[in-house]
């Protein structure tokens, strides 16, 4: 079903010296599928992040958030169980994991970033997910990022990952990175997980710049059903065992690299989003500020009723007109409003194009791929935010009874 | 597929003095249905309206927000095509109608309220429309309210339409009104449309004030898929040929009449949602205000996921707790949410119930009208907004194509 979207060759992704990364099955929900993910840290990672605004946030969020503020030495990452809604219960069986997997590593529980998704509002099976630790840990190693992947995999239906090296003054860093989300939650399955990782040497500081503004064109510019997870999370790592980004053009190199990584992570997650047959860029240019963009873009790609069209490849261009309109931009002059199909201008002035022909509208929507542009002629701001179709396979997979 | 909804039954549609309507079969997008209502009012009858907040409103609601400022002697609805992102062609081609409908009845061309639903983005065919004016003119009569209800149907499966009576200090008032609507929009036809009158005598300020009262406890409490249309309207007339209503306690009276029509009619809306199978109140109580009540009933009730939910008959519950979270209420105490469904308590201070069982939640979302209650415990205020599920028929029905 996904759309444009194949698993990463494995041997194109490259290691990352200071991670190592092993799975196990530990039968969280389900028997016989990688469902534990250990990755093990070398001292002195940086580590940073940015998690669900959600204030039904998850226990392993509220623990991944306090043990960040010191040093990292590893991650813990199940699926199966969200342990969100499970209130101190649930804080403390997320506490207990830390500290079995610190005392399998000799470091600290505070040390450890946990991380769930699954099903919301039942009890993390904490003793299956311990017991399966040391399987994990002993299968630690550098070049078993594709394993990770496929470990965090839930409705995915392809493990996504991806690699870049970037030239620093002293030398070549490599990021990699891994994800997982196919919907923000499918019935039981929650949750958007990033996790990035580059042998560069960063102060945390600069670590956590990068990592919002690597968020903010990604994973923040992502939707497919407009339902934020109680569980999303995206954490970059640095080992510091590689160059270092000091200067202000090694630490905007690496950014970049940081940025590109996520941007192919979160595209991937849209791609595969659930019952996706289309992945459409939504750009909106010429607003008053990047927010009010924001704002009109969402609108459109949270829209049922365009998310059907997408699906219907209809150009039922009014529909977009609509969503813009009610976007809750103030003082919004629709008659200057340009809507574009890929090239195809569709309406201009705010009402249909004198030239436009339907047939040219629905060969671009037509495409696995097409951008819808707004261009509101008010500002000179811009925003980007990926989406995919609203097709009978999503009720499907979300209708299904989760027994 | 409406959920417990039938046709009203029209010798229980009471006419209400000065108001006479008539239908005929224009052929505005199709042939032999009804399409076109003219709504004939006594000379003296005070209107008030709430219209759309969507910027790309509509020509006709344009003019009717403009016309609504003087008096008012008819109304003239078509269906079939709105009139939206047309520009200033489609005011032309609305003002047309006003015209042609003026020198039928004999009254000024801004004495007219216009009212169009249908596609989107294609002009308006107002010789149409013209030429089925004296057809609907010539079939105006009291007792033709069923018939009115049946004129202004797109999507809708079942014609909707309400009266009560109530008794003023002066003597008995009727209030009747009709709507349409069947989720916010489909493939071309969008919109909905209320409009409900009474033969008591109100002054326009006092009608406006009921009007909006009313529309804030019905129309503006209803939710199928988000999307606002350019062209919903909520009309109320008062034509004054019944009993006076001054006194406080006759005013108290007549809105609350107006309001259970317009309720009534709301709810109706909801019950015959595209695709809709279950009808569901979501209420949101103890909240610090109104507004951040409905803010976290609304994010209940346009979460594609807790919808789909609602379809499957599946309580995961954790979904709603999930939206609950993100519906933007700063400072929310996760671990204070109750959350009921009809009777069973299913989360206690934000974690799943310890009494509580899934046979209770599948017993109770099994019906085709339930109740989702979210006590946040932190204030007095609450709200209701009535929603219905998402199933594979409303994707059906917005993605077929429109030919």
């Amino acid at each position: 079903m996904a759309v444009n979207l194949r698993a990463p060759d494995a041997a194109q992704l490259y290691p990352v010296a200071g991670v190592e990364l092993g799975v196990a099955m530990a039968g969280v929900r389900k028997a016989n599928r990688k469902d534990l993910l250990v990755v093990r840290l070398a001292p002195g990672t940086s580590a940073a992040g940015v998690f669900t605004k959600n204030r039904f946030c998850a226990a392993p969020v509220l623990l991944a958030r306090k043990h960040l503020t010191g040093p990292v030495r590893a991650l813990v990452v199940n699926t199966g169980n969200a342990n969100a809604g499970t209130g101190a219960d649930g804080l403390r069986r997320a506490l207990t994991v830390c500290e079995a997997l610190a005392s399998v590593l000799g470091c600290k529980a505070r040390q450890i970033l946990p991380f769930s998704t699954g099903v919301i509002m039942e009890p993390l099976p904490a003793e299956r997910i311990i017991a399966g630790l040391p399987q994990a840990v002993a299968d630690c190693r550098v070049d078993n990022w594709f394993s990770a992947a496929e470990a965090i995999m839930t409705t995915d239906t392809v493990p996504k990952a991806a690699s870049a090296r970037v030239r620093l003054s002293s030398g070549v860093a490599t990021v990699t990175g891994i994800a997982k989300g196919a919907g923000m939650i499918r019935p039981d399955m929650a949750t958007m997980l990033g996790f990035v990782a580059t042998d560069a040497k960063v102060a945390r500081g600069a670590l956590q710049t990068m990592t919002r503004l690597a968020a903010d064109q990604s994973f923040n510019a992502i939707t497919v059903d407009g339902d934020t997870s109680t569980n999303d999370a995206f954490v970059c790592l640095a080992t510091g065992k590689g160059p270092v980004a000091r200067s202000r053009k090694d630490l905007a190199a690496l950014g970049a690299a940081l940025t590109k990584v996520a941007q192919y992570l979160a595209q991937a997650i849209v791609r595969d989003g659930e019952g996706a047959t289309k992945f459409v860029t939504v750009r909106v240019e010429r607003g008053r500020s990047p927010a009010e963009c924001r704002k009109v873009a969402y609108a459109i790609a949270h829209s049922p009723l365009v998310k059907t069209a997408f699906f219907a490849s209809d150009p039922n261009l009014g529909r977009i007109l609509a969503a813009i309109g009610y976007a809750g931009v103030a003082g919004l002059k629709t008659a200057k409003v340009d809507l574009y199909l890929d090239e195809v201008l569709v309406a201009k002035g705010g009402s249909r194009h004198a030239g436009y022909r339907e047939e040219q509208g629905v060969a671009a929507m037509k495409k696995p791929e097409f951008t819808v542009r707004a261009v509101l002629n008010r500002g000179r701001a811009a925003a980007t935010v990926w989406t995919c179709d609203l097709s009978f396979d999503y009720v499907k997979i979300n209708a299904e009874y989760r027994s």
